[in-house]
């Protein structure tokens, strides 16, 4: 009889260890020793399956992004990942599964030294919930409402190409260009030491999870501001080049989410800062536009294209839930 | 339009704040100051609808037993509650579903002062996960793997109602007699205040999920020692107890699961304390066994009857899985 508690016990032991971490998966709760000057950093995501991911994703990949995007969201505050929590929903003990599962989790574990410190193992629909802790020098973590007038607006890596990519296995589009962008959509790279090196740059940061026009939006409404980004500024791979001059508009890059890139605003004083940042991360950072004041007459993001117009975001990100009022 | 962020927002922003929250809800994620000289507690517990609770189960019954068991494995910690992250699973948005089920968890939430720090919404069948957040003084926590030879075994309130709750639902026993039963099914307390008060005290301990037998052997597992019980020491209810008097025995107190009691083990010399503990917290605490050195020739946990014969404990917990290797 391979029971919940030997099954937890089996597959999840091999994670990395953490001298912080006083007493970790086989209590009731973990114990925790945070640096004096440093705070606690806190979130959950969670992926189901159908909604998150489609069905046929590999186990191996669900593992990887689960714990990518819970990543990413330390990335976004300037934090450095500490360690995290499973709690798990499958609707059968399928040990090549697990396995296979927990090898796409450990990858991303190892590299960045994170112990599995506590876990629920459940029955049902498979849904994957993490919660990531991370730690930041007290003071230092880099918020969302604290964008300036004035600043310059950035975003790491190439965006729209995860949302090219589902976009290529929902349709089926026959075309080796897309295997690149569906890996990007189920192997997103967690921007870590980047976000960690904008401490003392970046004015405000979000990561790229729902589509770059509704997280800087997000940005933009708790900092009370606006902003106007040059389309052809965005930073694009050279297939979702041709999907662009193939006649399509920008809404994959957009709208599109799942690019787990991170976006964020600094003074311009810190440009050659945030040169410095990107060769010494080796990740490539694009200015894309500007904040400027809010206004009660014009759109919060202003979209300027390659002849100068202005148009509004109209396109808005992935949402899960659409309800009338 | 109600969009995702909105309907987070929308309902989940009347929680207790707490001025150690440096950012809660609104960012990628919470920022938390942990006390000097504190430890971070932390667990996570789910709920699955069908499995965890009947299907039937109130939205605000839901919320509070979501949140109960969290804060149950911080009692079994000795740990003080700081604050919760919510990953919730919901089929559809019903307003009214959403807003009794957010009554149920403030009820908690604000009993114990606990801001809600982060959380997820998602699609897919009804699925509560939890991750809870305490803080201990270091060194203070009482884990499962310090019992030691000689202790008293003690267990708090009554056990076995919740089980017998359940199955007067299920089995749909029409009895006046269950209602009570019914509501620690659906209300369990969670001991905090008993849990703090026992750091000087208590050598081990659990809190009852799975049943007291199997998660008393899992303190007996994890300490390398063995146990003697008194099922006529065993505390129960009135209910209880008639239900054994009709030729029941105690497997639904032994192996029933959702008590939500502490059950821990101390040194003799401390049995004055413990009972100025109940007193102090005006929460009954039974002795019911000692600790005893464990043998290869006999089981771990041995239950004594009322005519001093000694049986071995057969029936397991409440498990969410079995399967064959």
């Amino acid at each position: 009889m391979l029971s919940e508690f030997e099954l937890i016990k089996h597959y999840f032991s091999n994670f990395p260890e953490n001298k912080s971490v006083l007493r970790g998966i086989g209590d009731d709760a973990a114990v925790i020793q945070i640096p004096d000057g440093k705070n606690l950093v806190q979130s959950c995501d969670t992926l189901v399956s159908g909604i998150h991911f489609p069905k046929a994703t590999s186990p191996f990949d669900i593992g990887y992004k689960a714990l990518a995007v819970n990543l990413s969201d330390m990335a976004a505050m300037g934090a450095e990942p500490h360690s995290f929590l499973l709690a798990l929903t499958i609707p059968e003990v399928d040990e090549g599964w697990l396995r296979q599962f927990r090898d796409g989790l450990l990858e991303l574990a190892e590299q960045y030294h994170i112990p599995l410190v506590g876990g629920d193992t459940s029955r049902g629909v498979l849904t994957i919930s993490i919660t990531i802790n991370g730690t930041v020098a007290a003071g230092k973590s880099i918020c969302r409402n604290t964008a300036m007038v004035g600043d310059d607006i950035f975003v790491t890596g190439d965006i729209g190409d995860a949302a090219l990519g589902l976009k290529s296995i929902l349709e089926e589009m026959q075309d080796d260009d897309y295997a690149a962008c569906v890996e990007k959509l189920n192997r997103p790279i967690p921007r870590i030491s980047t976000g960690i090196r904008l401490h003392d740059v970046a004015a405000s940061m979000i990561d790229v999870s729902d589509g770059l026009g509704s997280d800087l939006q997000h940005i933009l409404e708790s900092s009370g501001v606006a902003a106007k980004v040059w389309l052809d500024k965005l930073p694009v791979s050279a297939t979702m080049q041709r999907w662009l001059t193939r006649g399509n508009d920008y809404s994959l890059c957009l709208a599109g989410g799942d690019d787990y890139e991170l976006v964020f605003t600094a003074a311009s004083k810190h440009r050659a800062a945030i040169d410095k940042v990107a060769r010494a991360t080796e990740c490539k950072i694009s200015r894309i536009g500007e904040v400027i004041a809010a206004s009660a007459s014009q759109p919060s993001l202003i979209l300027i294209d390659m002849n100068n117009k202005e148009t509004a975001m109209s396109a808005k990100g992935y949402q899960h839930f659409r309800a009338s009022r």
